[in-house]
């Protein structure tokens, strides 16, 4: 059985975990975790020499004129940092071009992913287009069918939104049992940025939907010709047609120079590349939304049409990537996100969902959008199995792997948000498992 | 005399200009402007031939496999955007290693800018600094000095805000007169993005500040080694302790692998290459907050410390690099930030302060960060005098140009945060002007 440890009920357990309340035990950590706590004093005081670069010496790089700002009009990260990047699992698709890059999740701060580390995912390649060239068709069951131009569509009034964007495919790997021991590939096929377009539904306004009208067909400019139905309702509640992310335009990948955006829909109902809306009477059942992207039930029967993204967060610290160095004092950190709304609670367990404690929101706590959770944790050396569990605003709990199967089986490739398990080690490496 | 038109006094106005409520002029003037609007329908039943790519022709991108998931894993902007770049101006510093290079501001959406975007300015170059051989020393009165790697940093409590950081010179040129012929040079010393790092105060507690410790000397690890004072009511305040923006670790120009950040004080003050932390009993007085980084007055003397970044505003669309293309319908867009917390209000002026018509505030209106703003407008191609102000939630209100020159004359080079003109012609052109 799970035990929740609610705030009201351990208020000594609180204290001594909040990192507003500084303990004794955590300043000592502190103290002993540093390499050089006395390093400044004891070696200005008796002469010490201390090689090189480290305190009390002047490092070489104050010594030298740096690099100029004429060399990176547009910028890049630090050469050290050269292993932060999106990852391939080469044998996951049949086809290197139309395949998938996940995003080091394991590695990134806060809630935005820059633009260059946002996943990728596409059915034939990244085209090439040149926006002047490129015109968005809205027709069908409309009074009057437009064809816009880039300019034309970025003279509308914009709006901005930071969302997150997940393949549904994300974490599809594991339905089975734990296979990918590394959290960029159990997780990383999720996003999250500022986006910055239309509102479909001002798009709709400007053609006139006929009565009959009641989905949407986008359709992509892509060699795949990527097509997804997307009921009305949708459209006129929060869809964009998007052409900027975290402030520049589109990347190539994302959809350049215009793409569908559906806050919290599965990643593939954001067609890019967009190309074409028609508005029609009923779904098209296109090929991306028969064969592919339904959830394959234990009767064999296929659910289709499952938009939404439901609860679902992570550990992302420590992962497997992200290991624990020696005991003392850590956060445990991770992500939640919702497709429903904003996430309004997230739980940690470390002892395989025996017992539940609550986890810190941190910053911003947006709808749809990627939120950030902490709770600070003094590691004493002991085993553990780490989980988080997350609640949106609609009260949809995150469910455990056993309640998820239950439901759906093991032979989907979709929509696996369960709660995930890491085993950590008196080592403090940790590994990715599945509890019964 | 100017005139501000209230919402309530104007709902005849407002209902013509509110996007939520589309007019038939508007209607009217969107269907005009698309070059294609009859194209498909048409061609489509007639068999008229639309050469090339445009519909309803499929495009050739549309017909070939496009550019695999391997080729950039760390992702790059479109080639057809090559244009968005920082810029320097090269007799704007005496040096161009040691210089300023300024977002393309006029080219952004939304509130984030992406990092390789984010304006430029360092006083030594960029050092190269290997985060293994980096050190933060804090010491002084304190009662434990510290020297932490960045493993020990990124052990504590870390936080996520999104904030604007701006060059107090931001706009600089402009004190004696309209000098530069572009957005991206009268105001690209400003960019936001989100940050994370561990508060300041956080750290002061561990190393234990003595009673009569009253200021903090932040030092940087730049050949520069740029320095400069910090009253210890900021660093208790929310001073924080970097290593991340937008999600990944700081880019090299940006302070790599940590620097100080001051919400909403001038851009020096978040002293980069972060190294030493001295906490003491009075201010330092050194170079940077000295020979420069004061206000020169009128009478001579001049003003230390004038840490916060005021109101400021201005339009990003039109202006010079983004002019009108014809007569209709277009949103008067542009970014406000206060570095004394949240944007309360915007006004648009079309007439050089004459009369003022309120903005709509877009998407998150956090405190010390960019604020969008919009205004719906239809041009009837008349000539106009383009102003925005902005009105924080202290009550400052944005000065004009003469009433800045009233307290602070013509002498200055930091903190010019007036109400900006551009002029706009009836060809849709824009030009930066002043008005007396």
């Amino acid at each position: 059985m799970s035990k929740t440890i609610k705030p009201e009920n351990s208020k000594a357990y609180l204290a001594e975990l909040a990192h507003d309340t500084p303990s004794a035990s955590r300043r000592n950590f502190l103290k002993k975790g540093v390499k050089y706590s006395t390093g400044l004093v004891a070696a200005a005081a008796t002469g010490n020499a201390i090689s090189g670069n480290l305190p009390p010496n002047v490092p070489s790089w104050s010594k030298t004129l740096g690099t100029g700002v004429v060399s990176t009009p547009y910028g890049v990260p630090s050469k050290f940092e050269a292993n932060v990047i999106r990852r391939t699992v080469p044998w996951l698709t049949a086809d290197k071009i139309s395949s998938i890059s996940m995003s080091p999740i394991q590695e990134l701060k806060g809630i935005i992913t820059p633009n260059g580390l946002f996943f990728e995912r596409y059915h034939s390649g990244t085209p090439t287009i040149n926006p002047e060239d490129h015109r968005l068709m809205i027709h069908g069951l409309v009074d009057n069918p437009l064809i816009l131009t880039m300019d034309d569509l970025t003279r509308f009034p914009s709006e901005s939104v930071i969302n997150f964007l997940e393949c549904p495919a994300n974490g599809g790997m594991e339905w089975r049992g734990p296979q990918m021991e590394a959290l960029q590939f159990t997780h990383g096929m999720v996003s999250c940025c500022e986006w910055t377009g239309v509102r479909l539904s001002t798009l709709l306004e400007e053609v006139g939907v006929k009565e009959e009208g009641k989905w949407i067909l986008a359709e992509g400019a892509d060699g795949a010709g990527m097509s997804r139905s997307i009921p009305l309702e949708k459209a006129l509640d929060d869809t964009l047609v998007v052409y900027a992310q975290n402030g520049e335009k589109l990347r190539p990948e994302q959809g350049y120079p215009v793409r569908l955006f559906n806050p919290g829909w599965e990643g593939n109902t954001s067609v890019k590349w967009l190309r074409r809306l028609e508005i029609g009477d009923k779904p098209w059942h296109h090929r991306e939304e028969t064969s592919k992207y339904t959830d394959l039930m234990p009767d064999g029967r296929a659910r289709r049409f499952s938009y939404e993204q439901e609860a679902n967060s992570v550990i992302t610290s420590p992962c497997p990537e992200n290991p624990w160095s020696a005991k003392g004092f850590y956060q445990i950190e991770g992500l939640a996100w919702s497709g429903r709304g904003k996430i309004k609670h997230v739980d940690i367990s470390i002892d395989g969902g025996v017992s539940w404690r609550p986890a810190k929101l941190k910053g911003l706590v947006l709808s749809k959008s990627f939120t950030r959770f902490s709770l600070p944790f003094k590691w004493n050396g002991a085993p553990g199995l780490l989980q988080s569990r997350a609640i949106d605003e609609t009260g949809y709990v995150q469910p455990t792997l056993a309640q998820l199967r239950e439901i759906r089986g093991v032979n989907s490739i979709y929509h696996k948000n369960s709660i995930h398990t890491w085993q950590l080690s008196s080592d403090g490496g940790v590994k990715n498992v599945q509890l019964k």
